[in-house]
């Protein structure tokens, strides 16, 4: 499909947590901007917060040739720096808007792209409605990117596939560190997800020839029950040795009452006052500890689930790119108020088109893992899932390695 | 150098805590066996403790082809399964070592390897010992293994490669995932070693000119004072937003008291009566929230440190297979007693030479990282840091990707 044609600049914005991901929709926002004759593509510095502060600059001048493209498609976090700023009603407080469209008009920007999750496009959303009901022309278009892959109307979201890669080897290498003792031992990987398993399922991907795969994986979308728990674990230690387990941050109980805050909180008072915030993983390691007596430990996945850009998944960060495009492409056409979606075409073979919809139908929704997809039992995710997500983790991008390590475009200080 | 003869079979068990590269030296052992005549080279399951228990595979079932060798090599953990089991001293017990050396008798052994780090090699040295009183000729041979690089006589060890090039890299995209908000942020980022800092010291590697590492890095070789450390932290605020920091598990006070353990235990009991063991990281962080009322977070690099073999150096996995071909030319050379070492012939280009050591100047010694290579003011380490641990990362051995994640060769059941 040919880019079509956008008249005078556009400005690119990165919003919300980072991503292996994020980088790379930028360069497709760039790439194609320049493509469709955009004078000059800017960039906000830490989102709407910076533009707010008049703070852009010229990608161009950054951004020198197609080399360092593609050192930003495999840098992680967000170059342009990231903000979580929420935009009040439009009727209730104009001010902001008004000042950001005076921003825009003495910028010149034809339209208006941010990448970002949810909140992000929520703020599409308004930033779209305020300058309808002023009857501006500029066109403002979300581009999807969260870990989470909790975003609806999208078959999945950018920055997700490269998550679920990282989260299913470090499952697999943890299983395997856990097998070399000859002893009864229970490990708990606690990964990122506080209402959307998406995450935690990945850990299912690890399972193959070579791999059992975790024994349970416990996600929100389902209610936890302790007592259930303790007799699986239980039930699984007179079957092997070594147990691990996945478990979503988000677990609760049937009242709703997360299990990551089920400790005693006076016992976690520090020295200072403050609560400790004890993780999920780790109640239930001194859950297990009591009540079964066995070699426990807590393993959280931590901050590299979602910038591990040394394992990056090439479906994610080439589609990453192409939601970026197809943002682009749909300003070009006139199209405002909509969010670059990806639509499945096939399983086999994985073929993915690139669309824009309605934004209206997708901020401040949220897409759970189906209940169906997940194994009586807990004792792993269904093949439709894996059907789902084997295609989001395949293929690598290679690192530029540079002394060792890999080379990353550096952040805009 | 030609490889020798061995007369007879030879075994090779593994010990300790699991590494990216022990499996490496496994392979070196094997193949270096087979090119070497040994007729059988048998596996030891879960290292002497199984041995004891008479539980010998015969290699050559298991590894059948140089590919199979190649995915060992790229396999974590340990493929024979460890133990950490503690011989006696023959003089007072030699019940273990008779029945010890009446199984290697059985199996027709002329040649003992052990994979491991300092407890293992103390193994290598009361088994060589006993052996001697006992005139047997067996040999009896250490090949070094250790994440912790605290090995004497060695230049460095296998498995330190890969974990300070995945504790660099690490660092690396956090410190980029730490720069996207616009607003005074701490990371602390704790990692392995409890009385050496080679792996913490590892994460100075990650300063290049696209990352500026990080901003302070705190060994367990000095003695950490938390008013200096916090005056310290304050003063960088007030040049930089994002302060990004690595510590060591070991870190402690003059007094001797590890920081992990200064939290105020009673607060720290959770509701099982149990301790909960609060890392360095976290109680630092917990100190300067309070302090200094920053947002701050820290991070665990945990499990992965040892085993992400998805990032492993080549250097290390080369040079982990080659201490294992050294061990067995020694053995074929009619020595007992010794452990490979490494022997650095020159920084520039990084050369190195196999030989063996005696193994008593090596067994339950420690070696740490000179107090000359730590920057006054813990900003980081020297540039002889630097040209010692730049080589032993450099280099990646390309993962075998099935399904989108690295294949491995499956434990021993």
């Amino acid at each position: 499909m040919h880019i079509g044609k956008i008249t005078g600049n556009i400005v690119v914005g990165q919003s919300g947590g980072p991503t292996a991901a994020i980088n790379s929709s930028l360069a497709g926002v760039y790439k194609a901007g320049k493509e469709a004759g955009a004078d000059k593509v800017y960039g906000m510095l830490n989102g709407i917060q910076g533009l707010l502060k008049g703070k852009l600059i010229d990608l161009s001048e950054k951004i020198t040739c197609d080399l360092e493209l593609e050192l930003l498609k495999r840098t992680p976090a967000a170059y342009l720096g990231s903000c979580r700023y929420k935009l009040p009603d439009y009727e209730k407080d104009a001010a902001p808007y008004e000042q950001l469209f005076q921003i825009l008009k003495e910028h010149g920007i034809a339209a208006f792209f941010y990448i970002g999750g949810n909140d992000s496009m929520d703020s599409i959303r308004k930033l779209s409605e305020y300058g309808e009901s002023v009857n501006s022309s500029i066109k403002f278009i979300g581009i999807p990117k969260t870990v989470d892959n909790d975003l609806e109307i999208t078959d999945h979201t950018p920055g997700y596939g490269s998550a679920a890669k990282f989260i299913a080897a470090a499952t697999k290498e943890i299983i395997r560190d856990s097998l070399v003792y000859d002893q009864n031992n229970l490990t708990i990987i606690e990964i990122m997800g506080r209402h959307a398993g998406w995450l935690t399922a990945a850990a299912a991907l690890c399972k193959d020839k070579d791999c059992q795969g975790p024994d349970r994986i416990y996600l929100p979308e389902k209610d936890f029950d302790r007592d259930v728990f303790l007799k699986d674990i239980k039930a699984l230690q007179q079957e092997k040795k070594s147990v691990v387990i996945a478990v979503s941050e988000g677990i609760h109980l049937a009242d709703g009452r997360f299990v990551c805050e089920l400790s005693d909180k006076d016992s976690y008072i520090d020295e200072f006052g403050h609560t400790m915030l004890t993780g999920a993983g780790a109640y239930l390691a001194a859950l297990v500890k009591k009540e079964l007596n066995c070699k426990t430990r807590a393993i959280e996945l931590n901050t590299l689930q979602r910038c591990a850009s040394h394992l990056a998944s090439l479906s994610d960060i080439t589609e990453a790119f192409e939601a970026g495009r197809a943002g682009v492409m749909a300003a070009a056409r006139g199209i405002t108020g909509e969010m670059a979606v990806i639509k499945r075409v096939s399983d086999s073979p994985y073929q993915c088109a690139y669309e824009t919809h309605n934004i209206k139908q997708i901020a401040n929704m949220e897409k759970k893992v189906p209940l169906s997809w997940i194994k009586e039992g807990d004792d792993g995710l269904t093949k439709e899932f894996i059907r789902y997500a084997r295609p989001l983790i395949m293929g690598e991008v290679m690192p530029v390695m540079v002394n060792g390590l890999p080379a990353h475009m550096d952040n805009i200080q």
